[in-house]
Protein backbone atom coordinates (compact mmCIF):
# COMPACT_ATOMS: atom_id res chain seq x y z
CA UNK A 1 0.00 0.00 0.00
CA UNK A 2 1.56 3.26 -0.97
CA UNK A 3 2.79 5.72 1.89
CA UNK A 4 -0.08 8.17 0.86
CA UNK A 5 -4.10 7.50 0.73
CA UNK A 6 -4.93 7.51 -3.24
CA UNK A 7 -8.30 7.23 -4.54
CA UNK A 8 -8.06 3.96 -5.84
CA UNK A 9 -5.81 1.68 -3.70
CA UNK A 10 -6.05 -1.16 -6.26
CA UNK A 11 -4.38 0.86 -9.18
CA UNK A 12 -0.66 -0.42 -9.32
CA UNK A 13 2.67 1.64 -9.45
CA UNK A 14 2.36 5.31 -11.38
CA UNK A 15 -1.42 4.39 -12.02
CA UNK A 16 -2.62 5.14 -8.46
CA UNK A 17 -0.38 8.25 -8.14
CA UNK A 18 -1.84 9.96 -12.02
CA UNK A 19 -4.94 9.10 -10.79
CA UNK A 20 -4.31 11.02 -7.06
CA UNK A 21 -3.33 14.04 -9.04
CA UNK A 22 -4.60 14.49 -12.38
CA UNK A 23 -2.76 18.10 -12.50
CA UNK A 24 0.75 16.37 -12.90
CA UNK A 25 -0.66 13.28 -14.57
CA UNK A 26 -1.49 15.49 -17.58
CA UNK A 27 2.35 16.68 -18.22
CA UNK A 28 3.71 13.14 -16.97
CA UNK A 29 1.59 11.78 -19.64
CA UNK A 30 2.22 14.08 -22.02
CA UNK A 31 5.60 13.32 -21.82
CA UNK A 32 5.54 10.22 -22.15
CA UNK A 33 3.73 9.73 -25.26
CA UNK A 34 5.90 12.17 -27.13
CA UNK A 35 9.27 10.11 -26.05
CA UNK A 36 7.69 6.71 -26.43
CA UNK A 37 5.32 6.59 -28.98
CA UNK A 38 5.37 9.93 -31.14
CA UNK A 39 6.79 9.79 -35.01
CA UNK A 40 10.58 9.45 -34.83
CA UNK A 41 13.75 7.57 -36.26
CA UNK A 42 13.59 5.28 -33.10
CA UNK A 43 11.04 2.64 -33.31
CA UNK A 44 8.72 2.30 -30.60
CA UNK A 45 10.17 -0.93 -29.17
CA UNK A 46 13.63 0.05 -29.56
CA UNK A 47 12.12 3.49 -27.39
CA UNK A 48 10.59 1.17 -24.77
CA UNK A 49 13.84 -1.26 -24.40
CA UNK A 50 15.13 2.09 -23.22
CA UNK A 51 12.72 2.66 -20.66
CA UNK A 52 12.59 -0.66 -19.23
CA UNK A 53 16.60 -0.93 -19.39
CA UNK A 54 16.38 2.47 -17.27
CA UNK A 55 13.68 1.63 -14.56
CA UNK A 56 15.68 -2.09 -14.02
CA UNK A 57 19.14 -0.29 -13.58
CA UNK A 58 16.85 2.04 -11.29
CA UNK A 59 15.74 -0.89 -9.51
CA UNK A 60 11.80 -0.62 -10.48
CA UNK A 61 10.33 -4.06 -10.77
CA UNK A 62 6.79 -1.86 -11.98
CA UNK A 63 8.16 0.52 -14.30
CA UNK A 64 10.86 -1.87 -15.96
CA UNK A 65 8.05 -4.37 -15.62
CA UNK A 66 5.21 -2.77 -17.69
CA UNK A 67 7.87 -1.24 -20.11
CA UNK A 68 9.35 -4.10 -20.64
CA UNK A 69 5.66 -5.85 -21.80
CA UNK A 70 5.05 -2.97 -24.23
CA UNK A 71 7.79 -3.59 -26.02
CA UNK A 72 7.46 -6.84 -25.93
CA UNK A 73 3.89 -6.07 -27.40
CA UNK A 74 5.95 -3.84 -30.25
CA UNK A 75 8.62 -6.02 -30.96
CA UNK A 76 6.61 -9.62 -30.62
CA UNK A 77 9.08 -11.01 -28.56
CA UNK A 78 7.24 -13.00 -25.98
CA UNK A 79 8.13 -11.99 -22.12
CA UNK A 80 10.91 -13.19 -21.75
CA UNK A 81 12.23 -9.65 -22.94
CA UNK A 82 11.59 -8.92 -19.65
CA UNK A 83 13.79 -10.95 -18.06
CA UNK A 84 16.65 -10.13 -21.30
CA UNK A 85 16.67 -6.81 -20.58
CA UNK A 86 18.21 -7.80 -16.59
CA UNK A 87 21.10 -9.14 -18.96
CA UNK A 88 21.81 -6.59 -21.34
CA UNK A 89 19.57 -7.30 -24.11
CA UNK A 90 22.49 -10.13 -24.81
CA UNK A 91 19.97 -13.15 -26.49
CA UNK A 92 17.89 -10.40 -29.21
CA UNK A 93 19.10 -8.93 -32.26
CA UNK A 94 19.91 -5.38 -31.69
CA UNK A 95 21.30 -2.65 -34.09
CA UNK A 96 24.78 -1.35 -32.78
CA UNK A 97 22.88 1.84 -32.86
CA UNK A 98 20.81 1.12 -30.70
CA UNK A 99 23.39 -0.60 -28.18
CA UNK A 100 25.41 2.94 -28.35
CA UNK A 101 22.50 4.41 -27.15
CA UNK A 102 21.67 1.78 -24.25
CA UNK A 103 25.74 2.64 -23.55
CA UNK A 104 24.72 6.58 -23.24
CA UNK A 105 21.66 5.78 -21.13
CA UNK A 106 23.12 3.73 -18.90
CA UNK A 107 25.88 6.15 -18.27
CA UNK A 108 22.48 8.69 -17.68
CA UNK A 109 21.34 6.67 -15.07
CA UNK A 110 24.10 6.74 -13.00
CA UNK A 111 24.28 10.98 -13.34
CA UNK A 112 24.59 13.01 -16.23
CA UNK A 113 28.18 14.21 -15.92
CA UNK A 114 28.77 10.08 -16.96
CA UNK A 115 28.29 10.62 -21.04
CA UNK A 116 31.63 12.36 -22.24
CA UNK A 117 32.09 13.07 -25.75
CA UNK A 118 33.44 9.54 -26.80
CA UNK A 119 29.83 8.40 -25.84
CA UNK A 120 28.08 10.69 -28.57
CA UNK A 121 30.98 10.05 -31.23
CA UNK A 122 30.52 6.20 -30.36
CA UNK A 123 26.80 6.88 -31.42
CA UNK A 124 26.93 8.93 -34.20
CA UNK A 125 29.60 6.68 -35.78
CA UNK A 126 26.47 3.96 -35.40
CA UNK A 127 24.38 6.18 -37.26
CA UNK A 128 22.56 8.02 -34.29
CA UNK A 129 21.03 11.46 -35.03
CA UNK A 130 21.20 14.26 -32.59
CA UNK A 131 17.10 14.27 -31.93
CA UNK A 132 17.79 10.49 -31.60
CA UNK A 133 20.45 11.22 -28.95
CA UNK A 134 18.27 13.65 -27.14
CA UNK A 135 15.85 12.02 -26.98
CA UNK A 136 17.47 8.41 -25.73
CA UNK A 137 19.12 11.10 -22.93
CA UNK A 138 15.82 12.19 -21.96
CA UNK A 139 14.17 9.32 -22.08
CA UNK A 140 17.10 7.63 -19.45
CA UNK A 141 16.36 10.83 -17.66
CA UNK A 142 12.27 10.61 -17.38
CA UNK A 143 12.74 7.45 -15.84
CA UNK A 144 15.27 7.99 -13.34
CA UNK A 145 11.86 10.38 -12.57
CA UNK A 146 8.94 8.13 -12.90
CA UNK A 147 10.96 5.24 -10.99
CA UNK A 148 11.64 7.78 -7.85
CA UNK A 149 8.26 8.57 -7.81
CA UNK A 150 6.80 5.42 -8.25
CA UNK A 151 9.19 3.77 -5.75
CA UNK A 152 9.78 6.95 -3.41
CA UNK A 153 5.83 6.73 -2.45
CA UNK A 154 6.15 3.49 -1.83
CA UNK A 155 3.04 2.57 -4.69
CA UNK A 156 2.45 -1.71 -4.84
CA UNK A 157 3.03 -3.56 -7.88
CA UNK A 158 2.12 -7.81 -9.27
CA UNK A 159 5.27 -9.30 -9.00
CA UNK A 160 5.00 -11.72 -11.98
CA UNK A 161 6.03 -10.92 -15.55
CA UNK A 162 2.65 -12.53 -16.88
CA UNK A 163 0.41 -9.92 -14.73
CA UNK A 164 1.90 -7.28 -16.85
CA UNK A 165 1.15 -8.82 -20.52
CA UNK A 166 -2.76 -7.66 -21.05
CA UNK A 167 -2.06 -3.78 -20.06
CA UNK A 168 1.36 -3.87 -21.98
CA UNK A 169 -0.15 -5.24 -25.08
CA UNK A 170 -3.09 -2.27 -24.23
CA UNK A 171 -0.61 0.41 -23.79
CA UNK A 172 1.52 -0.55 -27.23
CA UNK A 173 -2.06 -0.10 -28.97
CA UNK A 174 -3.97 3.02 -27.36
CA UNK A 175 -0.88 4.82 -25.89
CA UNK A 176 -0.45 6.50 -22.31
CA UNK A 177 -3.43 8.33 -22.03
CA UNK A 178 -5.56 5.73 -20.62
CA UNK A 179 -3.21 4.46 -18.15
CA UNK A 180 -4.50 7.56 -15.96
CA UNK B 1 29.51 23.83 -25.90
CA UNK B 2 26.38 21.35 -25.80
CA UNK B 3 26.82 17.46 -27.32
CA UNK B 4 24.38 18.15 -29.95
CA UNK B 5 23.93 20.75 -32.30
CA UNK B 6 21.18 23.20 -31.11
CA UNK B 7 19.48 25.81 -32.80
CA UNK B 8 20.96 28.47 -30.35
CA UNK B 9 24.19 27.67 -28.72
CA UNK B 10 24.09 30.97 -26.45
CA UNK B 11 21.47 29.73 -24.44
CA UNK B 12 22.76 28.10 -21.14
CA UNK B 13 21.94 24.75 -19.80
CA UNK B 14 18.03 23.37 -20.57
CA UNK B 15 17.09 26.52 -21.84
CA UNK B 16 18.87 25.53 -25.13
CA UNK B 17 17.16 22.12 -25.07
CA UNK B 18 14.07 23.37 -24.73
CA UNK B 19 14.57 25.69 -27.24
CA UNK B 20 15.81 22.62 -29.44
CA UNK B 21 12.92 20.04 -28.96
CA UNK B 22 9.98 21.96 -28.62
CA UNK B 23 7.68 18.61 -28.26
CA UNK B 24 9.46 17.86 -25.52
CA UNK B 25 9.76 21.06 -23.89
CA UNK B 26 5.64 21.92 -23.61
CA UNK B 27 5.27 19.19 -20.51
CA UNK B 28 8.22 20.03 -19.12
CA UNK B 29 7.61 23.49 -18.73
CA UNK B 30 3.98 22.47 -17.48
CA UNK B 31 5.53 20.30 -15.13
CA UNK B 32 7.77 22.65 -13.46
CA UNK B 33 4.63 25.34 -13.64
CA UNK B 34 2.05 22.34 -11.30
CA UNK B 35 5.14 21.67 -9.29
CA UNK B 36 6.54 24.69 -8.65
CA UNK B 37 3.87 27.59 -8.97
CA UNK B 38 0.28 26.22 -9.07
CA UNK B 39 -1.82 27.10 -5.99
CA UNK B 40 -0.28 24.45 -2.65
CA UNK B 41 0.24 24.81 0.56
CA UNK B 42 4.13 24.97 0.30
CA UNK B 43 5.44 28.26 -0.66
CA UNK B 44 6.73 28.89 -4.28
CA UNK B 45 10.13 30.05 -2.42
CA UNK B 46 9.74 26.19 -0.69
CA UNK B 47 9.11 24.36 -3.65
CA UNK B 48 12.08 26.35 -5.28
CA UNK B 49 14.15 25.09 -2.28
CA UNK B 50 13.42 21.60 -2.77
CA UNK B 51 14.39 22.37 -6.54
CA UNK B 52 17.33 23.42 -5.57
CA UNK B 53 18.85 21.49 -3.22
CA UNK B 54 17.93 18.34 -4.95
CA UNK B 55 20.07 19.73 -7.93
CA UNK B 56 22.70 20.56 -5.71
CA UNK B 57 22.88 16.93 -4.81
CA UNK B 58 22.96 15.77 -8.43
CA UNK B 59 26.09 17.78 -8.64
CA UNK B 60 24.08 20.08 -11.40
CA UNK B 61 25.42 23.64 -11.06
CA UNK B 62 23.03 25.12 -13.67
CA UNK B 63 19.93 23.78 -11.99
CA UNK B 64 21.18 24.83 -8.59
CA UNK B 65 22.23 28.03 -9.31
CA UNK B 66 19.19 29.17 -11.14
CA UNK B 67 16.56 27.33 -9.08
CA UNK B 68 18.00 28.79 -6.12
CA UNK B 69 18.02 32.14 -7.29
CA UNK B 70 14.39 31.89 -7.71
CA UNK B 71 14.03 30.94 -4.44
CA UNK B 72 16.38 33.49 -3.81
CA UNK B 73 13.77 36.13 -5.50
CA UNK B 74 10.73 34.84 -4.07
CA UNK B 75 12.12 34.82 -0.49
CA UNK B 76 13.53 38.34 -0.61
CA UNK B 77 16.87 36.41 1.28
CA UNK B 78 19.81 37.41 -1.30
CA UNK B 79 22.07 35.46 -3.54
CA UNK B 80 23.79 34.07 -0.47
CA UNK B 81 20.90 31.59 -0.33
CA UNK B 82 22.16 29.91 -3.11
CA UNK B 83 25.50 29.30 -1.11
CA UNK B 84 23.62 27.76 2.24
CA UNK B 85 21.54 25.29 0.08
CA UNK B 86 25.41 24.04 -0.37
CA UNK B 87 25.18 23.36 3.21
CA UNK B 88 21.47 22.56 4.07
CA UNK B 89 20.06 25.50 4.73
CA UNK B 90 21.16 25.41 8.46
CA UNK B 91 21.99 29.18 8.24
CA UNK B 92 18.24 30.23 7.14
CA UNK B 93 14.88 29.64 9.35
CA UNK B 94 12.97 26.61 7.83
CA UNK B 95 10.03 25.00 9.29
CA UNK B 96 10.15 21.80 10.61
CA UNK B 97 7.89 20.76 8.29
CA UNK B 98 10.18 21.73 5.19
CA UNK B 99 13.13 20.09 6.99
CA UNK B 100 11.30 16.94 6.97
CA UNK B 101 10.40 17.15 3.69
CA UNK B 102 13.55 17.82 2.27
CA UNK B 103 14.83 15.03 4.20
CA UNK B 104 12.87 12.95 2.21
CA UNK B 105 13.84 14.78 -1.17
CA UNK B 106 17.47 13.97 -0.17
CA UNK B 107 16.32 9.91 -0.09
CA UNK B 108 14.12 10.28 -3.40
CA UNK B 109 17.48 11.98 -5.00
CA UNK B 110 20.05 8.71 -4.09
CA UNK B 111 16.82 6.14 -5.23
CA UNK B 112 13.38 5.79 -4.17
CA UNK B 113 13.44 2.68 -2.32
CA UNK B 114 15.44 4.73 0.44
CA UNK B 115 12.27 6.08 1.55
CA UNK B 116 10.64 4.39 4.20
CA UNK B 117 7.52 5.18 6.83
CA UNK B 118 9.36 6.62 9.51
CA UNK B 119 10.07 9.60 6.95
CA UNK B 120 6.61 9.81 6.25
CA UNK B 121 5.06 9.55 9.80
CA UNK B 122 8.27 12.12 10.64
CA UNK B 123 7.05 14.47 7.87
CA UNK B 124 3.05 13.78 8.99
CA UNK B 125 4.41 14.92 13.08
CA UNK B 126 5.60 18.23 11.35
CA UNK B 127 2.21 18.94 9.49
CA UNK B 128 2.71 17.32 6.24
CA UNK B 129 -0.42 17.00 4.33
CA UNK B 130 -0.46 13.46 1.89
CA UNK B 131 -0.59 16.07 -1.21
CA UNK B 132 3.01 17.80 0.26
CA UNK B 133 4.29 15.08 0.49
CA UNK B 134 3.39 13.87 -2.94
CA UNK B 135 4.71 17.09 -4.73
CA UNK B 136 7.87 16.73 -2.53
CA UNK B 137 8.80 13.38 -3.84
CA UNK B 138 7.87 13.88 -7.47
CA UNK B 139 9.47 17.56 -7.62
CA UNK B 140 12.78 15.47 -5.66
CA UNK B 141 12.22 12.42 -8.90
CA UNK B 142 11.88 15.54 -11.23
CA UNK B 143 15.11 17.58 -10.82
CA UNK B 144 16.56 14.14 -10.91
CA UNK B 145 15.52 13.99 -14.26
CA UNK B 146 16.42 17.53 -15.34
CA UNK B 147 19.88 17.57 -14.05
CA UNK B 148 20.66 14.11 -15.83
CA UNK B 149 18.82 15.98 -19.32
CA UNK B 150 20.87 19.33 -18.25
CA UNK B 151 24.49 17.47 -17.57
CA UNK B 152 23.76 14.08 -19.89
CA UNK B 153 24.20 16.60 -22.78
CA UNK B 154 27.10 18.78 -21.95
CA UNK B 155 25.04 22.13 -21.85
CA UNK B 156 27.32 25.07 -20.33
CA UNK B 157 26.31 27.20 -18.02
CA UNK B 158 27.55 30.96 -16.30
CA UNK B 159 29.58 30.01 -13.67
CA UNK B 160 29.19 32.84 -11.22
CA UNK B 161 25.47 32.40 -9.24
CA UNK B 162 25.22 36.79 -9.62
CA UNK B 163 24.83 35.57 -13.35
CA UNK B 164 21.70 33.95 -12.50
CA UNK B 165 19.61 36.71 -10.48
CA UNK B 166 18.22 38.71 -13.65
CA UNK B 167 16.79 35.50 -14.65
CA UNK B 168 15.91 34.24 -11.23
CA UNK B 169 14.15 37.03 -10.60
CA UNK B 170 12.04 36.97 -14.14
CA UNK B 171 11.05 33.53 -13.76
CA UNK B 172 10.24 34.50 -9.92
CA UNK B 173 7.52 36.54 -10.82
CA UNK B 174 6.68 35.26 -14.52
CA UNK B 175 7.03 31.62 -14.37
CA UNK B 176 8.76 28.85 -16.74
CA UNK B 177 6.62 29.43 -20.48
CA UNK B 178 8.97 32.04 -20.86
CA UNK B 179 12.28 30.24 -20.29
CA UNK B 180 11.31 28.22 -23.60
Amino acid sequence: MAYIKLNNEDLPGIAGLLDFRPETAKPLNELTEVLLRNESTLSRGERELIASSVSYWNNCHFCHTIHGAVAAAHLRTGLELIDNIKTGLVKIPITPKLRSLLDIAHKVQLGGKNVNVVDILNARDQGATDVEIHDTILIAAAFCMFTRYVDGLGTWAPEPKEAYEEIGETVAKYGYALVE
